[in-house]
């Protein structure tokens, strides 16, 4: 069975970077947004679309298999794209961890691929930290204030909390669901990654 | 400044023998159970009471200087000496602390030394292997059926939580308190130390 190792991760903590450069480490392959492309082709839907779905939170008190019995009289639409969205995501990440080792930053992949075995990690940081981070790689057109970032910061990390425990009936972020829960502040990113990749060879 | 790497851990998730094997491959200290005996030289108490003390919850609803308010009327003795042991606790951690590099285990370190910047580690396990670990480690006397062996350990990780968020006003095993969480399940904690002590070397 091919080795996978998940990251999930608060906003700002570093944790793409930190899987990226474990990946180039390992020599193993590195899978984050391009996920989306492969699911919007899988689910022939645009990039966009999947984006704004997996990026929102899900509609909520509808469980998917209520959805799709409301979505099947016509009344829900939105949840029966979700669905396919959810299911498309869930071929795409099957397919990846058939074809090699691989690190894979997002998605639910630690439930998803949960009969792989996978290596779950979670990333976090503290605040000031995780807002100092953000405001040093804005662009340009997006210039917030301090105040603005932290907003930001805590409604990704709210979306994607929900996004994740909707799916996976698990709490995102809390440590039982993971190997290992890495805390990057004040930490060097890339030095955090090369002491993970010797552990992980 | 020396080199203090403090360890909290679930009961029966193997943090002790972690933290051992850590400090043995780092070739530093290590300190455990030998911090009570230090308590009790200084606050001039025995060893099985300075045990109790620090085993047992705190008595709830009266924070330390509230305490020693009713304390010195004689009415809370108990609180007088729940906080010479606290305070000699403190005086003897930063002693070790001043000595050289170690390894900590339990006895609030990461927060008693937070000016020394330590470095934070929390261990937990799932329930069934640490039901399994503390049956396979109990002495001949001790013969408890799986079920009275994770009350057992519930009820060790409630005293613990309770005395440590008692004392240092944060939670006990919140991830933001600790550098790495690190989960043992299905590990091997032999291979797990070695590969932390490279990390930490």
């Amino acid at each position: 069975m091919n080795k996978i190792i998940t990251i999930s991760r608060e906003f700002g903590s570093g944790g793409r970077e930190f899987g990226c450069r474990l990946a180039e480490n390992l020599g193993i392959k590195y899978y984050d947004k391009e996920i989306i492309s492969k699911i919007a082709e899988k689910a022939d839907l645009s990039e966009g679309y999947v984006k704004e779905v997996v990026e929102k939170r899900p509609m909520p008190l509808f469980p998917m298999t209520i959805g799709a019995t409301f979505a099947a009289v016509g009344v829900y639409y939105p949840l029966m794209v979700e669905e396919s969205v959810y299911t498309a995501q869930t071929e795409v990440l099957q397919e990846l961890a058939e074809q090699s080792d691989c690190v894979i930053v997002g998605r639910c992949a630690d439930y998803i691929l949960r009969s792989y075995n996978p290596f779950k990690i979670f990333v976090y940081a503290d605040m000031p930290s995780r807002i100092k981070r953000c405001m040093e790689r804005s662009t340009p057109d997006e210039q917030l204030t301090e105040k603005e970032m932290k907003k930001k910061i805590n409604n990704v990390d709210e979306s994607r909390a929900k996004y994740y425990d909707f799916y996976t009936g698990q709490k995102w972020g809390a440590r039982q669901n993971y190997n290992v829960c890495i805390n990057t502040t004040g930490m060097d990113i890339g030095a955090l990654a090369e002491a993970y990749s010797h552990m992980l060879k």
